[in-house]
């Protein structure tokens, strides 16, 4: 038996998408064939919309439809830069509603393994913003792993000269909600070096 | 910071899909955005294509584009009948090469639970194709599970007074190529217990 030109496509297409292997990109292409006519072509406008509806905003690197709904709203703190790895970081901070700054989107973080360089990950672009939008802080909210650190320090390391910019970090720290015995000692050791200090409120003694 | 509509119906469309949960339909549809505009449009094709040119055949369930492979070719044994729950295993057996029969497909395995009685995964049909196709042996490729096991002895006890027609199931054993020490027990006495008889060449003594 051939195999059926439409059904390949299809494997290819979920091929494409990452995490998804040869093996899960057959069952999805047989489990498209199952799914309704409707969603099917929901599926296909999403994907049409996808080309000529959503943009990538070249400065902050938010997807939007109409305009950057971060960079065209003038009540956003322009002295405040957020650098994140994947625009879809920005919506994780959106989402916290506690962030109230700009953004920066680097293209992934540095790998030489994976030739990926200050150049190419947008490190000269992000100087550019930095002085051009009078940013003061820089906030890092890289990930947490070799890559995402060796990036937070190298953009660490090409600020210290400047001297009306302050380059922060997220905090580390215990996630809200979550018992002591689970969390790794990395993280632990990370929480005590960041204590906090607190107040008690000496009016209600 | 409002959703944006196209993500929104991406990830809507990805979460329709078997095993994509919230969190996994989110990261392909941004996955999505970052594809080329050729491999999107060519996702879509694919997916108009699945609407408009594959057909799944009434008979035996297999899916193609002109006129089904199987039921359309004279060439093949019409006494013998494989049935399957899914129309991908009549993939994998085809490309193992070793049937020459027809098929049929059920929809799904029994299952009270899921309210997947005999007639809704269509007993009722097989036992006409078995009639009017001349069929001598229906042989059961169904999974191994609970529900798929509970569905072959039904087959089993639903053919048991047709004198002309035998019910046979693939062979349970020790699949090729591993070694016994990774073998679960229970499939190692089902392949102690369907132990074969061999025959050394005499000639060669």
């Amino acid at each position: 038996m051939e195999t059926i030109k439409t059904i390949e496509e299809l494997i290819e297409s979920y091929e494409k998408l990452p995490g998804i292997g040869p093996k899960t990109a057959e069952r999805l292409a047989y489990a498209t064939l199952s799914m309704s006519v409707e969603d099917r072509e929901s599926f296909c406008n999403a994907l049409q919309n996808s080309i000529h509806r959503v943009s990538k905003c070249p400065d902050c690197g938010t997807y939007f439809e109409d305009s950057c709904p971060i960079c065209s709203n003038p009540n956003r703190d322009t002295s405040l830069l957020m650098v994140v790895s994947d625009s879809k970081d920005i919506i994780s901070i959106e989402k916290s509603g506690s962030y109230n700054g700009l953004y920066f989107t680097l293209d992934g973080t540095l790998s030489p393994v994976k030739n990926r360089t200050p150049d190419s990950i947008g490190i000269p672009k992000l100087k550019e913003i930095v002085k051009s939008k009078g940013v003061h802080e820089i906030i890092l909210a890289l990930p947490t792993d070799l890559e995402g650190e060796t990036t937070s320090l190298f953009i660490i390391n090409s600020f210290a000269k400047y001297e009306d910019v302050s380059v922060t970090r997220l905090a580390h720290g215990i996630p809200i909600g979550t018992n002591l015995e689970y969390i790794d000692s990395l993280t632990l050791a990370q929480s005590i070096k960041g204590r906090v200090s607190t107040k008690g409120d000496k009016g209600n003694e």
